[in-house]
């Protein structure tokens, strides 16, 4: 069985407990994200991150050359770093891939990504993001047969070689198809989708795939590409999706074990 | 024939003529340094760089804590993505490995530096740097054989999976010994090894393997680096070394030809 985990920024114990539950399974790659670390980063460089919302809802960071070197730093130098040396120190040998490294994640760049600014909808020109186009599974499996497991993350590349930035999850859906996964698991710092965001109980335990549309609706910001990322994976294949916490014990084992939003 | 470059830092026009003379070859590995890069991202951060000098002459990065994370930051990310780049951008596919990632440069942490301070000789102690014991060629050739070109840079990673820097020269010289090279190239913003600093006339152009101890005294500051680091190659069984110029059009077919200083 071939899984796929997604975790967010590596700040500190965050990642430590991903990394325990995994290290005593084969057959699993893990793909990193690290918002937080790229938005602290920004700060104490000076310029701040800015966040775009598109006219359908969906947040996300407005990629100007200076956010995209902070990307770069903070992802593919400080989080990948430091998720490889967790695994180290359990004794599993792991790769930091970027999407960069031997083109994993070939992206076409976004031209004129679309805002909305206050009641305008605006183009915003400025901006290295990239739709995801093809991710190289045999590069993958190449690198786990050396024995390493994969620790991927943004940026992506274009075929011209320009350095883009990808959201994760969506990296982590196009990953889990590559590799014809049996699941990826989406963790999070909340239980799963929630109908509230405010009230834990209102956990969604069960979405099948012809129902993705209709819970789309309670899922705002981030979660909304958590779902959509799930929708992807499902249609490329991948049996099922969990949308779980990562603030528990064995937060991988108990994804698996249904414990979170199942997608199938 | 293998053969190792090496090259400062990933600063615009520095690295593209070395990927462009790279890139018809084959069975090559580049590494890398990038000092100016981390420098001038820690004097964006407001902890500017510090050095420390050895009684022996040396002088090497004080690398504390926030030091060891811009290290990090701007060669594992910055550094390393960007040359990952500029080959994709000339049709090459190569993967950037910091010295974690696999476990590739094993080093120990060095307990207790010693810096000269005025006319004291100090110990420092919140210093995490290290001296490598093993460099994993396998890895390396194995990475080759997927089709990629190693990209190397530090930091590398202790036994215990503590991050630790280490000198990029060492590095190359050890990954050089690792896959038994024909050559080590150290590229450098000077022709070669000069007996007067301020005189290129005065360029050294042959060392024999014997007399490297006699010309050690004109090496100063990181050049210095650069002699200890061939001396290490061809003790190790690497044909030649060749520290040369990097700012001249196709850096590496010029070291190659004899242009510069060559040990053997």
């Amino acid at each position: 069985m071939t899984i796929v985990v997604k975790v967010g920024g590596a700040l500190g114990n965050r990642l430590d407990p991903v990394v325990s539950d995994l290290v005593s399974r084969t057959d699993y790659v893990l793909v990193h994200g690290g918002s937080e670390s790229v938005d602290r980063l920004a700060e104490a460089l000076g310029h701040p991150s800015e966040y775009l919302t598109s006219p359908s809802g969906v947040v996300s960071r407005h990629n100007d050359p200076a956010q995209l070197a902070t990307v770069v730093m903070a992802l593919a130098g400080t989080v990948q770093t430091e998720a490889v040396a967790a695994f180290a120190r359990r004794g599993v040998r792991a790769v930091g891939l970027s999407g960069v490294d031997g083109r994993l994640v070939l992206a076409e760049r976004k031209h004129g990504v679309r805002a909305v600014l206050g009641e305008r909808v605006v183009h915003v020109r400025d901006d290295w993001s990239g739709t995801i186009t093809r991710v190289d599974g045999e590069l993958l499996r190449g690198i786990a047969g050396l024995g390493c497991v994969p620790v991927i993350g943004p940026p992506a590349i274009t075929a011209q070689g320009e350095i883009v930035n990808v959201d994760a999850d969506r990296i982590a859906a196009e990953v889990a198809v590559a590799l014809g996964a049996d699941a990826l698991v989406l963790l999070t710092n909340v239980p799963g989708l929630l109908r509230d965001v405010s009230d834990p109980a209102s956990l969604v335990r069960r979405v099948d795939r012809s129902e993705i549309d209709a819970v789309l609706p309670f899922a705002e910001g981030r979660m909304r590409k958590k779902v959509l990322a799930a929708q992807r994976a499902l249609a490329g294949g991948v049996g099922r999706v969990v949308i779980a916490s990562s603030q528990v014990d064995g937060p991988v084992s108990h994804a698996l074990a249904g414990e979170g939003t199942v997608f199938s």
